[in-house]
């Protein structure tokens, strides 16, 4: 480490020393740099590594290193602004085909945006979606990754549908050892983002609707939006998505795929009940539609948690159902390894789809994700994970139970990240949150979570980006104190 | 290595016997266990940490280990038949926007699943478009990994854009160390294809036409219809694109995209000459449309080329040019790291549609990919490369001159990995695949290539996917007979 990092020094010092030298003039010998920098002989070679690499400088073994003088382009003191024309057009009217189902303004990456930000050093973060790095399994992910890079054929092609080992094993994963799904059913994706991209790209064709949840994660509304689709909205209950509204949306839109979160929904934190599973399954398939499920939250159930109910994949004869899963929520957001399942005709269009777009996964990530999950940690982690997950959810309830008890719902979540807020109607929640972050602490607008226009104004706060529990304390304390001073 | 792999051996053990236990049934101590099967401690708590992740078995401390039966979900003896219709459904008569552009069909990756394939270990791959293993730096990757895994911070939350140092070096490698990019310029993808994917979904709108070179990369075609993109071929000749034609076409169809490959062309192996390149740049400024310049193959000039033009990247004052750079190509198919270069509010754009679709690249692989270019080792690689790819290709070529002399063009290609064979006229070139593949040689047909209608057959040569030259002049042999055997 530390010789790396003296080599990048002293590679950065040479490249300003540099602009002193004229075209191909020499500069001194790496003895003399030694001397000059009090570095070692690897340090001045990798040095002069990178400046080669850079090509910034010409090394001719016997004669020296030379500076080099890049061929000076025109001035980047062009004109840029044709692209703000170039970027409004749609399909164009010279193209053949009816109006563009694309939004010719790119796609709306600002809700995604705000939650993969990371936000100042001293600002309390009730936003994020990813587990605060102390919470994150860093001493078995590198223990992961290092006995990854050891196995032989680490770094050979992999096949495009995923290592089998890793098929199999999130095969046993979602629907148990003896289950619905084989590993021939699961394509490995890089993380849940990409496994939603490809399955509503490949399930669907531009201009159709889509239904999803109200409210839904913003990351599939600018998933279907991207891919051209339109979003129709089915709201949640306190029992998941309200089954009635739904069998009337699949019928008005004739749409193809419903997105869902049966389990501990982002961002209401509801279960879909016994009942209501049954009834998804059966409106999807008289409709002939995909049921999209994305099990983001699986391993965010919280210790004492009731039994968890089995996927939809797990119960889904006719493959309806097109299951998500990802290790990126319970591990790190580097872990970029997620699978995909379908049963039938449909995984060819996933894999075909996901080929086109990216290729495969690279092998190292997935003998890493590999590696993890057949540790010993593993389990431990999780265990560790799903009692912290309790106490932090009881920290920000008590809390908030303290400070804010009005904006509390009824049922508390027993799984995922976050608790969902109903604020007095009228409040202005984008006030509120830019005011809350002037005053320290992140929070996450309702706005976003919606396709069409809000019900109420909300607040998501998430309970795992804080760094402890009394950060979480002293969140709410200064919401409270955000909030009397916008609402009033 | 060893441990791992016996505790997988073991797992697979016992999970074929657990068949034998009853539910709840309680596994032999691992004592037993160790005795059994002659293996250590470790292994035998590492197989049954596995077969715990897994849910086929529970353990209790200071019980033992249990067998749990999963719940039986429905038998999967329903019926995906019904998915066929739901998969040929276009945007659905209820979506009120006129004909969808994209194919209902899917995508077709049947062009880039046959060159993405490995044929059985007996057939020569004069097919592939990745290095033989033998020719990877399997050392320098695995040497960049473990330092990559022991960096602080490895596993920290990456900006979406791509950490700082490599987008710097990304802006120095493609336009020299003073030159028009700077690493704000740079989005870092998941190699070569996801930033083709990112650049045509981005910059234009379903329905658009997309002009590309002809013959051109079967994955650009894939990408841009996948996009439900139109692309529209411009023919390329000894000189690279045909800049007349170039400019009817963007002015008929209106494109806001030019796909090209200025360097060593797939799979012509042309370059731009200097006074084409100065068109393309007018003719894409003129017509306000955006150049996607895929250099791919950047690092695969053979020893003893001519100085390499700079990429029209360089070149490029107003931003015309977006600009593609992988390193998979030079190193690993594994190595999935690579930069799309945009300077303008484009950039704004690219950064947006790959946020929603992947979020980021992961941490771990673009500090792996840092590593690597800043070794020793990553230029004694490239000087090692160069030199084998001449080598590989005058094996090639001689061997051609030999057996095949009236297939072979005049310009024999300074870089990149492949030749491109005109066959004479009426020869079924998938015919003549299919039987030098059962003679043990995989070669490529060139249909794939053509947006439209070939002009004639042609097969593609790859020389670096087979493993010596020995292999590739046995190739050649092998496909003289066969074609004497199809065409006569």
């Amino acid at each position: 480490m530390q010789q790396s990092s003296s080599a990048g020094n002293l590679a950065d010092t040479l490249r300003r020393d540099l602009r002193h030298y004229s075209e191909g003039e020499k500069l001194p010998s790496n003895r003399a740099l030694m001397e000059r920098y009090q570095v070692s002989p690897v340090t001045v070679s990798r040095a002069i590594a990178v400046l080669v690499a850079e090509g910034a400088v010409t090394s001719r073994p016997g004669a020296g290193v030379f500076r080099v003088v890049p061929h000076a382009g025109p001035e980047p003191s062009g004109d840029v602004s044709w692209q703000e024309v170039a970027l409004s057009a749609g399909s164009g009217s010279g193209s053949d085909s009816g109006p563009a189902a694309g939004s010719p303004r790119g796609p709306d990456a600002s809700g995604l945006l705000a939650t993969l930000a990371t936000p100042p050093l001293d600002v309390i973060d009730l936003n994020g979606g990813y587990l605060h790095p102390s919470l994150q399994p860093e001493r078995a992910l590198a223990g992961a990754l290092a006995r990854a890079g050891r196995r032989p054929g680490t770094w050979d092609r992999p096949p495009v549908e995923g290592i089998a080992d890793l098929r199999a094993w999130f095969a046993r994963d979602i629907a148990g050892a003896d289950g619905a799904l084989a590993g021939a059913d699961v394509l490995i994706t890089a993380g849940g983002q990409s496994a939603l991209t490809t399955a509503l790209r490949s399930l669907t064709a531009p201009g159709a609707a889509v239904l999803v949840e109200s409210p839904t994660y913003p990351g599939t509304l600018a998933v279907a939006r991207a891919a051209g689709l339109r979003p129709v909205p089915v709201p949640v209950d306190a029992d998941g998505v309200r089954t009635d509204l739904l069998e009337e949306a699949i019928h008005a839109t004739r749409a193809r795929v419903f997105v869902c979160q049966p389990l501990f929904q982002n961002p209401t934190g509801t279960t879909l009940s016994p009942e209501r599973r049954l009834e998804v399954l059966r409106i999807a398939r008289a409709a002939g539609a995909f049921v999209v499920e994305d099990d983001f939250a699986r391993r965010l159930a919280h210790a004492g948690s009731s039994p968890l109910p089995q996927p939809l994949a797990a119960q889904d004869p006719d493959g309806v159902v097109v299951h998500i899963r990802s290790l990126t929520k319970a591990t790190s957001p580097n872990l970029r390894v997620g699978a995909l399942t379908a049963r039938g005709p449909a995984m060819e269009r996933l894999r075909a789809s996901q080929v086109v777009d990216s290729f495969f996964v690279p092998r190292p990530l997935q003998e890493t994700a590999l590696e993890l999950v057949g540790s010993p940690a593993w389990r431990s982690h999780l265990r560790a994970l799903a009692d912290t997950l309790r106490s932090r959810r009881d920290a920000m309830v008590t809390a908030l139970r303290q400070e804010l008890p009005d904006l509390l719902g009824e049922r508390i979540p027993q799984g995922g990240y976050h608790l969902w807020l109903r604020l007095p109607a009228g409040a202005d929640e984008r006030a509120l949150a830019a005011t809350a972050l002037r005053a320290g602490v992140a929070v996450t607008p309702g706005r976003p979570y919606f396709a069409a226009e809000p019900p109420a104004p909300y607040l998501r706060l998430s309970y795992i980006s804080a760094a402890n529990t009394d950060q979480l304390r002293e969140g709410i304390r200064q919401l409270r104190r955000t909030i009397a001073e916008v609402c009033h």
